[in-house]
């Protein structure tokens, strides 16, 4: 449905964002980046992923010059500190324990690069809104394992969807790629 | 995860209804009922889902009376009115045109039964705003055929999702059930 003028490669292992590519239609191959996710000191929440979105789309696009290549990166945020994803079950307790009943924020970048050089890049933004649940929910939540590599430490698109009370802004962009966003970047490579 | 105290069953043939119910954890069974789904002359738009979930659930609980039966109905409305399914791909076309650019509601209706009688049911609010496209896009997204059996004539977690800018309120809500809504009818029927 949206073909593009050259081949396109997502710089991502999530299967989350190739879900959300296939379900829009688009042809592509994955090929994930080694990148070193740290973010730079001072570098304040809300640009990381798209800082990070980039270095992983010009990593492959270093690799691959002849593609199109996404990149993009997910984080949630909580009283300006980043969670990641938790370490193990406790402290996936511990994470949803601090979201529950509250408003957090998640910001997804994306970027599009070729030949090794950026394309464009941009940040969507929610803002996601916990229900109230009672701890033994939320431990057997945790005990089926979901929360273990996700950012925040839940699956918006999974059980997770449980937690949620209400989500202003992009759902996907939740889920991992905002879609409006990531279809801007890439309109000007459409075949016509 | 969510274990209750009677056999789940859900009163309609939706897959997207069925998703969701399967992606929260429930073991459930489906059997869709027969219901004549014009609202009552004079029903104002926004309560007729409501009115159709409950007859659907009234409808099957008659059937099978022991277990705890699940309505649900969704509706587009516009203007006032209310957009059904599309009959052929040049009606998709005209209501996609119309939804171009605009904001429309989205309201899905949930009732629970239990012996043939009413244990709950309430209605979930959406306002879904559709982004701005180009004519071929909706023609070729009309041509996929996602459109053609779903209210709207658009499919919010399929390739529908390149329509919409922003949603207010529940995602699953335009999806076809809403969560919160749901597990809260539910509640009281949870095995302790």
């Amino acid at each position: 449905m949206f073909a593009l003028t050259h081949p396109l490669v997502l710089a991502s292992q999530s299967p989350r964002r190739r879900q959300i590519l296939e379900m829009l239609g688009f042809d592509f191959t994955v090929q994930a980046a080694d990148t070193d996710e740290t973010p730079p000191l001072g570098m304040e929440a809300e640009r990381v992923p798209e800082f990070l979105a980039l270095k992983k789309a010009l990593e492959i696009s270093r690799l691959r010059p002849e593609a199109l290549v996404l990149g993009s990166d997910t984080l949630v945020e909580l009283d300006g500190e980043i969670l990641g994803k938790p370490v193990d079950a406790a402290d996936a307790v511990a994470m949803l324990s601090r979201l529950h009943g509250r408003t957090h924020r998640v910001f997804t970048g994306v970027a599009l690069a070729r030949g090794g050089e950026r394309l464009g890049s941009s940040t969507g933004r929610s803002e996601v809104t916990f229900a109230s649940w009672n701890l033994s929910d939320l431990e057997a939540y945790v005990q089926g394992g979901e929360p273990m590599d996700k950012a925040g430490a839940y699956a918006v698109q999974g059980r997770g969807a449980f937690l949620v009370e209400k989500i202003d802004g992009c759902f996907f962009n939740v889920m991992g790629l905002p879609i409006q966003k990531t279809l801007h970047l890439l309109a000007p490579s459409r075949a016509t």
